[in-house]
Order: C-alpha cells, then sequence, then structure tokens
C-alpha cells in the first residue's frame, strides 16, 4: 500500500492551509487504509490574517507550528521529506500555497517557490512519482514540470490566465472533477477554487486521492 | 430539513476546538444537505498551545477569531444563538470544551461553564431540542441534564468517575458507536477520546450527525 506525503502550509484558509481540503484529503487517505505523514516549512507565515475580519494583524506565526493544529502534533519539518521514502505527494490549498509555500499571491507570475517545497516538488518529478495539488496549489506546477503541463484552478479567469502565461495549460473543471496529466504523474482539483460547500469540496478530493493512490500503485 | 448550529472552542486539539472532528461534523452535515451555521464564544483562550512542542506559550488568542479559521470566516458569537433558530446543536471536542467551554481540563468535577455556553445548552435542553456532544465535551452533561443523563466519553476510567461523581451514568462505548439518551434528547460519542484515526472518528461523527438530524425531525 502507498505512503503519502502531505504538505500543510499552515492552518487556515487565508493564511495558510485550507483546513477542510487539508482533513478531507487525510480523511479520504485514511478511508483507503493508505499510510500519510505530514509535512510542513519550518519557516514564518508570510503574515497573519484574522479569519474573522480578514484584516491583517500585527502577529507573527510559524508554519510549521500551525500545522501542527491540523496534524494533531504529527508533523515534521519539510526538510525531513526524502522522495525515496514516499510514493506520492498531495498539497492541499488555501492561501498558505500562494503565500507561504510560493509568492503567487504577491508576486503572481513573477512567484518563485519556497526553498524546500521547490525541492520536494522537483524530487517527486524527477522520480515520476505521482503528485496532487488542490486548489490555487497547482499554480506552481509549471515552474515544476514545464511547458504544457495540464492542470486545473476551476474556472478563474484571471488565475487560468496567469497559469497559461507560466507555459501551463488550464483545464477548466467542476468541483468534483480531477485533472490528469499523466504524462507528468499530476493530478489537480479545484476545491475551494470553486466550492461552494464542504460535501462538493470532500468530492473532489476524494476523486484527487484515489487517483493518486491508484498512480502510485502503477 | 433541519438546521444545526455547531459550537466551536477555537483551533486546534490542544487549547480549541478538535479540527478533525469540527470538520467531519461539517462534512456529514453538509453530505446530508442539513444547513449549518457556526458559533464561538468571544473570549480569550484559556491559553495557548504549541501543537508541535505540546508547550504552553505567552501568547493570547480569541476563541471566536481562531474558530473562524475553522468556518472559513463563517462564525458568529454565541450571544447571537438562539435557540428558536435552530432544531439542534453539536459540540466537537478537543480541549477547547474543557478548556474554554468549561474548566473541566483545570477543575476536574469543580467545573464551570462559560456563560454564554452554559445559557445554550440550559436553552436546548428546555426545548427538548437535540444536542449532540463529541470526544470531551460530554462531561458537562450533568450540569445541564441532572441527574442519570446517559452518555459516553470512550472509555477512559478517570474521565468516566468524574462523570459519574457529577451524577451522570457513564456508557462504554467504541469509537464508531453512539450513546443516545432519548429522554434527554442528548447524543454522545467519543471521537478522539478514542480514535486511533480519523477515518474511525469520521464514521463515528457521522452516525452521530444521523442520529441528531434524525431526533430533530421527530
Amino acid at each position: 500500500m502507498a505512503k503519502v506525503a502531505v504538505i500543510l502550509a499552515g492552518c487556515g484558509v487565508f493564511d495558510g492551509a485550507e483546513i477542510h481540503e487539508s482533513v478531507c484529503t487525510m480523511l479520504s487517505l485514511s478511508q483507503r487504509g493508505v499510510d500519510y505523514q505530514c509535512f510542513a516549512p519550518d519557516v514564518e507565515q508570510a503574515h497573519v490574517i484574522n479569519h474573522l475580519t480578514g484584516a491583517e494583524v500585527d502577529e507573527k506565526r510559524n508554519v510549521l507550528v500551525e500545522a501542527a493544529r491540523i496534524a494533531r502534533g504529527e508533523v515534521k519539518p519539510l526538510t525531513e521529506l526524502k522522495v525515496k521514502d514516499y510514493d506520492a505527494l498531495i498539497v492541499p490549498g488555501g492561501f498558505g500555497a500562494a503565500k507561504n509555500l510560493s509568492d503567487f499571491a504577491f508576486k503572481g507570475t513573477e512567484l518563485s517557490l519556497e526553498t524546500e517545497f521547490h525541492r520536494v516538488l522537483e524530487s517527486f518529478a524527477d522520480a515520476d512519482k505521482p503528485v496532487g495539488l488542490l486548489c490555487i496549489a497547482p499554480v506552481v506546477a509549471p515552474l515544476i514540470y514545464g511547458q504544457g503541463v495540464q492542470l486545473t484552478i476551476g474556472c478563474d479567469a484571471e488565475v487560468a490566465a496567469a497559469v497559461e502565461e507560466l507555459g501551463g495549460q488550464h483545464v477548466e473543471a467542476s468541483v468534483d472533477q480531477v485533472v490528469v496529466d499523466e504524462a507528468n504523474q499530476l493530478v489537480t482539483v479545484p476545491a475551494y477554487m470553486l466550492g461552494p460547500d464542504i460535501a462538493s469540496v470532500a468530492k473532489g478530493i476524494d476523486a484527487l486521492v484515489a487517483k493518486v493512490v491508484e498512480l502510485a500503485a502503477q
């Protein structure tokens, strides 16, 4: 049975990992009897957002420490993630993927990736091991897989245009549809880029997990 | 179709609402097409725990503001929860239920309840509307329902003894079993009091949600 690494970008949709997406990913893996291990970069969050008001607050939080809330303490620093130990990788969305794992939220198509996140994505790509990216996380894929990589971020015109500018091929999808780039072993799903509710999001994530586990078994 | 209020005690198992339990509750409600609204008390957390190390840290966080992370911003202050607007109430566990909604974690059987939480529980009990309590949250039930109320916190001997000392009748249950006190319209499930994994916990929570929704429809 596959062993899957899950990368969390903090804890909370507006400045970290989207909590529902992270939990639904773990739930689907657990329901399939698949072992998983959570990882997060040991870096300061880009900023902290009050999730009640949407305002940025004058506070510092660490991505790894906050990710531990979702992982019930069971999370390791991303530096410890070695591709040889895992059959697949899944990255939930939330703004953390675009603020802490990359800076897409601030720099758009001029984005760069957090150092360890870049290393891990490159190593899974080099090893031809399957990767699942949820929600906004797929915007990083063109930097790893290059021209023509197929992915979805749902149907947001602005983000889709950015993906195309970066060299990706954006494929529109509904919340319960995954887009599979077989050549690159990349699976993407819109999740809360579309929503609207957790049941719909969970259905799409379950489909992504099923496909990632299937690819890992091949 | 029933409308259900969900009370969140923060965001994170060691100082707030258990995240998996909260999300699995929302997921089960959403999958059943049941409307829900999250609430949390607008009070300071009892303390803040670093979930990576388990250590208490010198920081202040607000229960409502942190609960907004789980609720994606869609959470209201507990003062706004009126029993007439809802058919049922569900309270996920995590130490927040024993630190922020009550002080059971600090005072054991000398516990008292957060003012608004007490008011809400009393009002649902007085209205004979169903209440679901997960994990450690059921320890508060004897203060509301009085002598002989049947509930489970799994099989922890120390907590079960506290429940009995408070006048409750503790019923052992496995992680996927709910305990139903029909007379009091109270449904309880062990969740992460037993674990061990999210799939097992989700199964028990789904059974609790099913029973609460069934009672609400009667």
